[in-house]
């Protein structure tokens, strides 16, 4: 019996698909396995950044959700994923699936909240696709660019780092996860003044992201339950667990944490919540925490 | 009471939906209304042609369809698209939603299909992202190059200039639409040898099609509809409405056809099937015929 995608859990079934992707090859610099896609353009040493997300009507929004706020959260989240590598937003395309029935002013209403978070972002809408589905989703693509020698991996964190958050995590479900900011001009001044050793953004929640940024440097994490930033009203529970908090999440040099928050000009706060270590895995253990898009009820 | 999607239509869906997107734009070359979006870079004279498509199940392909032919096929229609530039594709991001119960290993196959068609055409897989949904879609984006000089866009055609096809035309739900190969050769010779006025990949049918290339170069068409190169077995109103050809549309002076015809390496046939037109408007009238995403039953 083949299992199915939900037996198989979200990272393993990436691990199976992308098995024979290249990691870096020819025009690409950094390939599946991070926030973005970097490629090598001829001639510059800027690497263009890309990146695709979709949410889909019943599963990353309810179908009674204002329209805006739809093309909002899908243009956002993948701007997340740009600020996550340091990067500066450029182009976007989208690519709408939806019922023939659907009425055209719900959709024009989408596109106002693509449209504003475009605006609001600095980002150009380039063009993009309209195909008919049994349900309303929408996929959308983003490239951005960054300096060569600025961009910011999962995969650089080292012994002794102090784990750090911007912001506060758990309960976006209550509306954060329509509206959120992007951390794009929090990200791009830490590529520039005190480049982090690794930074990812928090999508699923820390229990299933910070795994990651561990298996992509090779190290371990200690995690300081009590010190997590919680939004107004979360546990550490679900500051864990509730995901799409869309935050940054990274590890650095303590001399440089303390250079980060004596010249951080921004009211996100910063917040230390642990340490990176030698040894592999998280303490305290977060069992399996997180949010894993095949396995939900 | 405002319209559905299937009342509108897709052209005026698009048209109303990006009203306010720029067509040109501080990096933007080209942006909504051809077949990519076209992104200028810093210090290059090449530009960035982007493209984003979707295919669905029970729309785009059927449940009992082999899986390779799925992922074929979504990469494929983009590089269709930056076939029509004249570009040459680089990478892609593959965004998959499926339902929670899937069989991994139909995904596995659909992923086969990708990377089939992508070692074909020498596209890097980059990324991507897993979504959970109630149906199976793929939305792929891709990314390609195209010397500013050679970019091929549907508003160039003139009075005068030939009107051409490549391949065969009509019938391709029997199974040309799931195993196209995407003319991206034909279309990079075009573009270096003898370059058209006009050219646009035909996804819709030559009825949705010609009406767009001839829109946006401000002319009108004459069709010689005995000429039109039939796939076998299909009729003329098949080759004007089915959709799903993926050949070459193009318009080039006459003088230059004869070039193309006389210097033309590949086994893909190029049949003359019109003539430009200052008068707008199609002869003989199309009618409503080819393939538009929200008003099929």
């Amino acid at each position: 019996m083949t299992p199915t995608l939900a037996q198989l859990g979200e990272d393993r079934l990436i691990g199976m698909l992308t098995r024979r992707w290249p990691r870096s090859h020819r025009t690409l610099a950094v390939g599946v396995g991070d926030d973005c896609a970097a490629i090598r353009t001829k001639g510059s040493r800027r690497l263009l950044l890309l990146k695709t997300d979709a949410i889909v009507e019943g599963v990353h929004f309810q179908p009674g959700v204002t329209a805006w706020k739809i093309g909002w959260k899908a243009l956002a989240r993948c701007l997340s994923d740009i600020a996550a590598m340091g990067g500066e937003p450029d182009a976007a395309l989208v690519c709408l699936a939806a019922p023939a029935g659907t009425p055209a002013a719900r959709v024009r209403g989408v596109y106002r909240g693509l449209d504003r978070c475009a605006a609001r972002f600095g980002v150009t809408m380039a063009g993009g696709e309209t195909v008919r589905a049994q349900a309303l989703s929408l996929t959308v693509a983003v490239t951005g660019w960054v300096a060569g020698s600025r961009i910011l991996l999962r995969s650089g964190a080292r012994p002794g780092d102090a784990l750090c958050v911007t912001g506060h995590l758990g309960g976006s479900g209550g509306g954060h996860h329509l509206t959120f900011c992007p951390r794009l001009k929090e990200a791009q001044w830490l590529a520039h003044h005190t480049r982090p050793s690794a930074m990812m953004d928090l999508s699923d929640g820390l229990a299933a992201d910070l795994p990651r940024l561990c298996r992509a440097s090779g190290v371990g994490a200690s995690l300081d339950i009590a010190s997590l930033p919680l939004r107004r009203g979360a546990t550490p529970r679900q500051a864990l667990a509730d995901g799409e908090d869309f935050e940054l999440l990274f590890a650095t040099r303590p001399s440089r944490l303390r250079q980060i928050l004596h010249r951080w000009p921004f009211p996100t706060p910063i917040t230390r919540i642990g340490e990176i270590t030698a040894r592999r895995g998280i303490r305290p253990s977060l069992g399996s925490h997180g949010y894993d898009h095949f396995q939900q009820p």
